[in-house]
């Protein structure tokens, strides 16, 4: 399973300070700390403002692209911030837009964006009509959006479908609702990658890391493709290896044990 | 989900000792903690020697009946043992007979007392070829217990049907054949109960523990009736508490709220 970055993301008050003060130090050393926790993937949010978010975005990636190799997730709702920042990303055909729904707007700049550089794509099953409360629409959505996109001329392999997560502190079966959603898009649209937010599940709650790492096992064993986390979370990157070893994908236990010996479970 | 203590087995050098030196505050306490600590039912285990067992079962059953009014689970291989036990039970349409597996003389020195009394039942899905390799063929063991099961008179809704399970770092798909065992019993049985021994996933790894927190969820999920496990293990009972909220068994996770602020979430 891909892992992708999460910290740098404007909702973090840390994180909207070190735009606001262009603290580069700052952003460099999330990269970095992600990257070596374990992130296969760096997500790079900038905020909402349409004022300033795209010449926050250009800053971001310059550093993080300085920073590492790894690809970036370019992340905004706003069409034209994705644009700006894969506008001066050295490998776009690494970076992933992140995201499209169905709302015609952000389909027709960004589709154009993602064929271009045969890059990655995120898409979240949600229409203009709002998310769906039902495993089952939301899975029609995505079925809706891979059919969008596979006409768009874009590989469905470079597509992944974000199954959305909404607190279990306001609806009760929201963490079961996203995992049907996961379930029934890999049986709908046999081979495509499934996403999901992780902390999304969690908002409002007490313990929230311990729900995180209860919950992503269960999604492992849906079929989750990546997600996005904060990997600095040890015990959640411990709870990962262990899911591994248990759901038959790590052989003879190899990756656990040796992570155990290198004492980076935290058990 | 029900809880099942599981730490008066002698497996344990400590419980071993305290059955050779009769000591009764030990086998108290060791009740004691594990009712407070959240089981429902008390395992109570004497070891397999046919000489000293039976008399250690009669021994043990007075001092944790005496302890707390919970229901005990008699738990041995030897028929004569599980007899022993029963027969200074106060209550024992509330005892389990734990267990049963095909095998016939099991079955037939078991299955009257358990008819008799009227009470749980835990069966074994392995029969006298050993246990199978394979989830589907472990569900057909289970449907000929319930089916011999049903035909001695006893009601179906007090049979418990182990899954079983094998380490991992033996079998690397073992808990997964164990989930799927579990997830075939209760197509093929709607209705039908289902209990797992979960320490038996982990044996001959580090980092135990963890590996029991992250595969009990996914068993909940699979919709896992009862579970041996020890109730000591705060982290451990704090991911069942997580998975019931996550899972939807939570409304508005009063549950999993009341429980932090009782301090009583290792998170």
């Amino acid at each position: 399973m891909l892992i992708v970055g999460e910290r740098i993301n404007t909702f973090k008050k840390s994180v909207m300070r070190a735009y606001e003060q262009k603290d580069a130090e700052f952003i460099r050393s999330e990269v970095l700390r992600q990257a070596e926790a374990g992130a296969e993937v760096i997500d790079l949010n900038a905020g909402s403002s349409l004022e300033v978010e795209p010449e926050n975005m250009r800053w971001a990636v310059k550093i993080a692209q300085e920073a590492v190799d790894l690809p970036l997730s370019i992340d905004s709702p706003n069409p034209g911030t994705i644009q700006a920042g894969f506008a001066v990303c050295r490998r776009p055909e690494l970076a992933w837009v992140n995201s499209v729904t169905l709302e015609k707007e952000r389909l027709e700049e960004l589709l154009p964006l993602a064929r271009e550089h045969g890059c990655p794509l995120v898409a979240l099953c949600r229409d203009s009509e709002g998310l769906a409360q039902d495993g089952a629409q939301r899975v029609e959505v995505g079925k809706r959006i891979a059919d969008t996109v596979d006409r768009a001329g874009i590989s469905l392999d470079k597509l992944y479908l974000d199954t959305l997560i909404e607190p279990i502190s306001v609806h009760s079966d929201a963490a079961m609702v996203s995992l049907a959603t996961l379930e029934g898009l890999k049986e709908a649209l046999p081979g495509i990658k499934t996403i999901i937010s992780l902390s999304g599940v969690s908002f409002g709650l007490p313990g929230r890391k311990l729900l995180h790492r209860v919950y992503l096992p269960l999604l492992m064993r849906g079929g989750l493709d990546a997600v996005f986390l904060d990997p600095l979370d040890r015990a959640l990157m411990s709870a990962i290896k262990a899911a591994e070893a248990l759901l038959g994908r790590d052989e003879f236990c190899m990756g656990y044990i040796t992570a155990h010996r290198e004492g980076s479970i935290e058990g």
